[in-house]
């Protein structure tokens, strides 16, 4: 049967979003919560069920083609399990029984940088490309890939780390333990501690300082893009050199894998267009030739790219289950 | 029909070989000859027709399925051109036809390390491995991709420049243009250069030194290799200490990939165990989750590989314009 809506469900460290989706990609409703991060795993499972249920109600069950959830975790996708989780306490935690045991719907989990891949490849900026990267900077630098037309998840599902490869074997100690990786230098900890330099170095600074209060300790990476996006050239020279060693290190990934398309999101790559140009014009500069081909764009779809892919995930496996092409 | 040998022609910057080749990868007859790189495309045409003549002597042409080969040069797959070519003047040669329209069977052009790859895959290190890496140590620092059983050659197959991955963004010029890539530290031109410095430092470059006939200024990156398999202590430090980059380099590609499996040859890989052992301990220390997936170890077929792995494609298409199953 071709069914009408799927549920996407987005669980980040912070918030949890779920949406109905229809199968081009519409928005019906979209619901949040704060991450119940502390109370446990169950905790994080009763939200869930307490989005999904506000979401499906009033649909007809036999509308919902099924539940894709997308978590900030490692997933080894063949067996729908959760490998590794930093942020939340989900390592080992069967999520998808736990949730399905308590809807009437399929459900299916992936990592949260594929489902954003998945949602910019269907309903955003990748839109009938069928090789391309997406990466996310944020907190953490994610992403997705896409090879010939599908996810790639690698051996057991963990591939697409792309904010932990090296592109400084000298460089600042990275969280996972290896060093001057590209998380170092372009995620959110990273901007935020060369944003608190630049505020406690006096005058010059004085635009992302005011930003903080007028305390330099509390700069954070969104003071530093407010004051660039006014016209800061202090801020928006930190973010600059951001943008040329994403460019630098982009630069290896087309040489790696001559995408057609890069797509640059994350809350710091959706509003920076000029870190993200910079990024492309080095590119342009250093790649081989591979870089005729590439394009590199900021995505489209901002925070419900993890909800609408999660849901086109959900339209897939039902429409796989039922013997039906998309 | 089910044919019963491949021709696999493998072309390299100084030399050509080609191989008469058993579906199961035994090669029954190998040639070699010089590259005429000085003297244009139809000599190096002229070659490969020469060793395909004498490799197909005796052979009825029925019981072969085809002819592959291998070019050093970043190939357009699907649709059999050479785009770009450093070392040989192929650029634009329209190598296939030029090839089809002098010997009687078909025939199919892939970029070198493809073929290794392939080779490795069929043949050799990587036999029923679905998602893997090649990584070639030689002059160039290049390799393979294999995603889901398959070579990746990306969106126009120019796929797997593995050496052209940054690692240190204030690192040494790389020929490619851009600074601190991977080949800037593993590959021969690297090793030679340190060997060099230690040669002329004195004493303790002594075992170097001697390998180049005692002038420092000649010494090359196999008399380094020499000396550290013949137990000299700083030629091993040299081999280690590019063991130790490659391996963070690595790691960046397990976390992006998530491969079941790497394998490391060229003349470099194949010859130095402890390099490659050296690359591995650095990956178990540092990859994220993914690490206890991989393993690590050397290219089996040598120089064969190069010619097994173009018969292997040439076998493939056959098979697959006579819709054939392998």
């Amino acid at each position: 049967m071709r069914t009408t809506y799927a549920i996407g469900v987005d669980v980040g460290g912070t918030r949890i979003a779920a949406g109905l989706v229809e199968r081009k990609g519409r928005m019906l409703k979209e619901v949040r919560t704060l991450t119940p991060a502390e109370a446990g795993p169950f905790a994080i499972v009763d939200a869930i069920i307490e989005l999904i249920e506000d979401v499906a109600s009033g649909v007809h069950p036999s509308e919902i083609a099924g539940i894709g959830i997308g978590l900030p975790a490692q997933i080894d996708f063949l067996k729908q399990t959760v490998e590794f989780c930093t942020n939340l306490p989900l390592a080992g935690v069967d999520m998808r029984s736990l949730v399905m045991s308590r809807v009437r719907h399929t459900a299916v989990i992936d990592n949260d940088g594929n489902c954003a891949g998945i949602g910019e490849s269907r309903y955003g900026a990748a839109k009938r490309v069928r090789d391309f990267v997406m990466i996310t900077l944020g907190t953490g630098v994610g992403g997705a890939l896409f090879f010939n037309g599908e996810p790639y998840r690698g051996s057991r599902g963990l591939a697409a780390e792309i904010g932990h490869m090296v592109v400084q074997l000298d460089g600042p100690p990275c969280p996972c333990g290896g060093n001057g990786h590209i998380e170092s230098y372009v995620g959110r900890r990273a901007i935020a501690a060369r944003g608190r330099e630049a505020a406690a170095a006096g005058f010059e600074g004085r635009a992302i300082r005011q930003r903080a209060g007028g305390d330099a300790e509390l700069v954070t990476a969104e003071h530093v893009i407010e004051a660039a996006l006014a016209g800061d050239d202090v801020a928006r020279e930190i973010l600059l050199d951001a943008g040329t060693v994403l460019g630098e290190a982009l630069v290896g990934i087309v040489n790696l894998l001559n995408p057609r398309l890069i797509v640059v999101g994350g809350g710091i790559g959706e509003s920076c267009d000029f870190l993200v140009e910079r990024a492309a014009e080095v590119i342009d500069e250093h790649a081989l030739a591979g870089r005729r081909d590439v394009s590199v764009v900021q995505a489209e779809l901002g925070n419900d790219a993890g909800v609408l892919g999660a849901a086109a995930l959900a339209f897939d496996e039902h429409d796989s289950r039922e013997g039906l092409h998309r």
